[in-house]
């Protein structure tokens, strides 16, 4: 008799630290292990450390390796998910590094890799704020600004697996020039980094912030304005909302294109959500086309930080014809 | 001994004209029809004439019905392709008609709806310029401006049948309000429209133009523009070649978003290509990501005017799984 295949790994690789979970096909978490990545110590520590994290949640949980489907990896990057190869990863430091050839190699269980915004709309279809719609756009806004867009319950991956650069989408052609060429992208509006650009710009044009006036300018962050936001700061409170202009005009965008039945919102600026996402549907009830707007759902991730983690597991679901998912 | 059921029947139902083609699965086509839609006279009357031209393709080409696959039929607005009903088509005035029912019911064969662009993007996938490549995106600028986004083999169609607005698309959020209630759409910056609008407003700048000084100015239009282009008008050049940036932009963005391998221009604006598409190219060049963009093919439609009655065509070989297409 043969071991039920009913449960996966998923693990998050980011810059810092290396998160890793084991799910059963509802996504119930039943372990966790969370380590530092340190990839300065090379490609082949890091690979070590996430062998070791896999093996700590199987240790932990007593689960068989046998009882596995396989291990889902998400990182950041340029990734080919055919190859199961990290291409490009600034927060890692690799190039060409084929993670997930090395891993299944290494565990003789089958691999997917994916980019972690694709991971995480696959995370939120399956489990979160998406489950149950087929068209699902996931927007990340944290340090930067990326997406993942799953279409017709099919991940929107593009030749190069490089699709969902809602970034680098411009909607201002003759504005500031990007890092990636472009201008005018959404990257330089409503990032982190351009969200503590903004409130340190406007505080040296001599705005008032009653909550940040005492604070070194080298201090401010997305998650110093957020929390002054919270503690009823205007100024912050008015940085976030033309943030949440500017995003609701790529979500409008992105509706016209897509045309999908919900859009989930994550990442760290999303922690204070409640002072960016009422702007954004405004911005998309005033600029949308009503016949794609006037059913469309708009909501927080309810995944959270695991969004990434958990999609990275779901993506052995996807990939197993077997499985039926109810979606 | 059954009948091979090798051949389909495209209808593109326009405001203006029924163009009905017979076609194998080369994409050879094997009999045509066109006649007047006359749309004032009702939908029963259009109803008739598309029944009529289809006749008339089988008799004139004596094929049976027998070895039809079916018939797809590509309109202008907003569609139902699940429910085969035309939603909204303002060229026919139509709300709710569903002619792919009728047409299914009353000749008891498949009947597949799309709407135009998605139509035109199938066509040039399977027979056209975007042959062979999975990942690709039809462009129509015309009157208006709209695309069929192909993504790894599947129509990018949206939850409501709507995906494709590429013609509003901000990439200028503080720019002129659309029609649509968006600001700053493409369409206002790059449809047949708005070329004629841009030379007249230039010309009633006070810019000279060599060709255009002599013709009345209700009679500028995209058509005369680009046959002052053709004359060697620079004034007329230059506005072209405007357009070829605004649409650049957009281009990018698509790319960013979509990581297409081809983008296929069509529509009668792409009549004079040659003032256009260089622009473009350039455009996306200089504003795109790189890995995104250095492998990208963008080209002319071949199928050209045949292209969304070819794809009408095709739907129906889309949706037969017994059917190998070898793209």
């Amino acid at each position: 008799m043969s071991i039920q295949k009913d449960l996966s790994i998923g693990v998050d690789l980011g810059g810092t630290k290396i998160l890793t979970v084991l799910i059963n096909q509802n996504g119930d978490i039943i372990g966790r292990a969370e380590m530092e990545t340190k990839p300065m110590e090379g490609e082949t520590a890091v690979f070590r450390r996430i062998l070791h994290s896999i093996n700590k949640v199987l240790i932990e949980t007593s689960i068989q390796k046998a009882r596995l489907r396989g291990i889902g990896v998400a990182s950041a990057g340029i990734i080919d998910s055919n190859e199961k190869t990290v291409l490009e990863a600034g927060n890692l430091g690799w190039k060409n590094v084929p993670i997930g050839k090395l891993l299944e190699d290494h565990l003789s269980i089958p691999v997917a890799l994916s980019n972690d915004a694709n991971a995480a709309a696959v995370g939120e279809w399956l489990w979160g704020s998406g489950k149950g719609h087929n068209h699902l756009i996931y927007i990340t806004v944290s340090t930067g600004v990326g997406s993942g867009i799953i279409s017709n319950g099919k991940l929107v991956n593009g030749v190069d697996d490089s699709a969902g650069e809602f970034g680098h989408i411009s909607i201002d052609y003759n504005g500031q020039r990007c890092s990636c060429g472009n201008r005018g992208c959404l990257e330089n509006l409503i990032s982190g980094t351009a969200i503590a650009n903004a409130a340190k710009y406007r505080l040296s044009q001599g705005e008032e912030s009653h909550y940040l006036r005492g604070i070194n300018q080298t201090k401010i962050t997305a998650k110093v304005v957020g929390e002054a936001a919270l503690a009823g700061d205007s100024f912050s409170r008015e940085i976030l909302k033309e943030a949440g202009f500017f995003l609701g005009v790529g979500v409008t965008n992105l509706i016209h294109l897509f045309n999908p039945d919900v859009i989930v919102f994550g990442g760290s600026v999303m922690n204070v959500s409640e002072f960016i996402l009422p702007q954004v549907m405004q911005t998309v009830r005033e600029r949308g086309i009503k016949s794609l707007t006037k059913t469309i759902k708009m909501e927080k991730s309810n995944l959270g930080g695991n969004a990434g983690v958990m999609g990275a597991a779901g993506l052995l679901l996807l990939q197993d014809p077997r499985v039926k998912i109810s979606v």
